[in-house]
């Protein structure tokens, strides 16, 4: 699967469940693979709706399997590092967090992620949609377990 | 309209657009008529799903025509205020933010607005489903425009 095409199924999945993109957003869409060029089982694709200084929100479509590998989101500065709130929309994912182990959850689930947590992530058999609320996004400074990873 | 009715009315349309509640969720939907007695004309939903020191997200359900009156979030201690930004989902709403005028919002649509920046917003003749991020809500301490309301 190509980043285009795995933007365009994420942007279908998003459509199915009624929610809506603008033309800029559906087109913005961002394919991660995490610099392992194995998309379809590590792979998240993202719509960023906002990431100002103090607050960000995002839709994150997994495919079925799909999988984000263990990081955290260390401090910054002064900034303990991003908090993150996963809200699942449809489907099931299976969320591993440092300290708790796993959680499922299913639609109307969620689940906060303190500060500089190690965490992962993969969607059940039917793929999922999970509303992310945070702090500020500095991707580029998680740090993944996997060394071989670029974000 | 009761209260009660109000919070059947928001979970009903919530449920339409295919937005998944917890049952704990939609018992406690929240329920504003900012003290005036006139709900159907000044009145909000609102589904907290995250608040914390540092993130807070909601979704909020007009009725049509329903208006937010004017206010404000004013700084507290070393916080600015609250900065929210408003994403309608479904529907229409009319967003009145000082020093931008009015900003209509339909499906995918959103606004930024500034802390301690005065603003009230109206449903259209379909009422509309609007998702909120922000930083930590401290209702509260709104300071609203119209002295007589209690939040």
């Amino acid at each position: 699967m190509t980043h285009d095409e795995a933007r365009e199924r994420a942007a279908a999945i998003l459509a199915d469940a009624g929610i809506e993109l603008t033309e800029a957003e559906r087109a913005a869409i961002e394919v991660a693979d995490f610099g392992l060029g194995r998309l379809e089982e590590v792979g998240l694709q993202l719509v960023v709706y906002v990431n100002t200084e103090r607050v960000c929100a995002k839709e994150l479509v997994l495919f079925p399997g799909q999988e984000c590998p263990e990081h955290r989101h260390p401090p910054v500065g002064d900034d303990p590092g991003k908090e993150e709130t996963f809200r699942c929309r449809a489907g099931t994912v299976h969320l591993h967090v440092e300290g708790h182990g796993e959680v499922t959850l299913g639609p109307g689930d969620q689940f906060t992620i303190p500060p500089d947590t190690l965490h992962w992530f993969r969607a059940g058999d039917e793929g999922a949609i999970v509303s992310e609320f945070s702090t500020r996004s500095r991707d580029a400074l998680d740090v993944f377990t996997d060394p071989r990873i670029v974000r």
